[in-house]
C-alpha cells in the first residue's frame, strides 16, 4: 500500500542499528486516524469476501487499526486481553506468546463467551516480525473451534521470520507494506 | 445518551456486590463498533466547538473510542503508555497512576515531541470512576504546557469520587452514561 510505505519513509525512524524500526508518530503512539480508514478500508478490499464473523487483534497498539476496519466489516471487534498471570479461570482462552521486543513471555486471553465455533476470524495487527502473537490468537481460535481466514497486518518486517512461518502453514497473510530491509540509512520494501 | 445506556441495562453484568460493572461484551473486550461511532459523534457534538487538536487517551481499553471519536474531530489521537518502569528517558512526560481495580501504582506516559505548548486537548476514556487516570493524563497535558478542554468518558460511576473532584477543579468532564447506584438487583442512571 503506497500510502503507508511513503508515510513509513517519510516518518518512520530506524534504531538500534537497523533492528527497530519507530513509527511512534502515526501508528502506535500517536495515531493518524485517517490513515488507519485507509487501512482498514484495503483489509476490507483483501477480506471483505471472506465472511468475516469477526475481527480479533491485541491490546494495545493493535486495537485502533481493528476498530477503524471494524466499521467496514461491520462485525464485532474483539481484543485479546495480555496477561502475565498464570492462574486463569476456566471462562477464557488463552495462549502463550512469547515477547522479542520486550523479553519474557505473557499470556493472550479471550473469554470464551466471544468466540464460538462457526465463527470465521480476521486477525489484525500492526507488526508482523516473528509471528509470536499471530500464533497465540491463532491458538484462541482454533481452541474455540473458529476459523482464522487470515492475518492483516500493516507492517510486516519480511526479514524476519514469521510471516514466512505462518503463510508456510497455510494461512493468509496480507500486510499493507513490507519491509524487505531497513539500515541507518534506508528502508526497502517488497 | 440513552442508546449506551439501555446497552448497559441489557448486556452490563454487575458484580462482586454491586462493585464491579462488566461491559466486556461491547466496550472494553469484544467492541460494538456501531455504538462507538454514535458515541465518538456524541463526544464531538459535545466538544467539537471548543478547538480541539489532539485527543488523548491511555492504553488499553480507551483507544478504541478514542480512535473512533478522532475520525469526527479529524486531528491525532494519542494514547499515553502504560508502565511499571521508573526508569524513563528524558524524551517523555510521565505521570504516576493509582490503580484501584488491580492494586499499585503505575505510570504512564506521552513522548514529548507529540504535546506542546498552545495544544487543546481532549481527554477521552471508557471508564471515569476514582479519577485516578484522567489526572495523570491532566497532569501530561499541564507538563507540557498545553490545555486540557475537557473529558468525554463513555460511563461514569457517579457513586465514586473522580468526577465530582475533576469538575471541582473545573473541568468539563461529560460522561455519556452516568451511573448513580447499582447492585445485584439493578442499575440507576443520574
Amino acid at each position: 500500500m503506497k500510502l503507508l510505505e511513503d508515510r513509513i519513509r517519510r516518518d518512520g525512524k530506524i534504531r538500534e542499528n537497523g533492528t527497530i524500526l519507530k513509527v511512534d508518530s502515526f501508528l502506535n503512539h500517536q495515531m493518524d486516524v485517517a490513515l488507519f480508514n485507509q487501512m482498514g478500508k484495503e483489509f476490507f478490499r483483501l477480506f471483505g469476501g471472506e465472511g468475516v464473523t469477526k475481527l480479533l487483534t491485541v491490546e494495545a497498539s493493535g486495537i485502533a487499526v481493528a476498530c477503524i476496519a471494524g466499521q467496514y466489516f461491520d462485525v464485532p471487534v474483539i481484543f485479546a486481553k495480555k496477561s502475565k498471570t498464570k492462574n486463569i479461570d476456566g471462562g477464557v482462552y488463552t495462549a502463550p506468546v512469547e515477547s522479542f521486543t520486550h523479553g519474557g513471555v505473557y499470556n493472550v486471553m479471550v473469554a470464551k463467551e466471544f468466540l464460538q465455533p462457526g465463527d470465521r476470524v480476521l486477525l489484525i495487527d500492526d507488526f508482523l516480525a516473528n509471528g509470536a502473537a499471530l500464533e497465540g490468537l491463532i491458538s484462541i481460535v482454533a481452541q474455540a473451534g473458529g476459523e482464522v481466514v487470515g492475518a492483516g497486518v500493516c507492517i510486516e518486517k519480511a526479514f524476519q521470520p514469521g510471516g514466512e512461518r505462518l503463510r508456510e502453514k497455510g494461512f493468509r497473510i496480507e500486510a499493507l507494506a513490507r519491509i524487505s530491509s531497513m539500515s541507518e540509512t534506508g528502508i526497502e520494501f517488497c
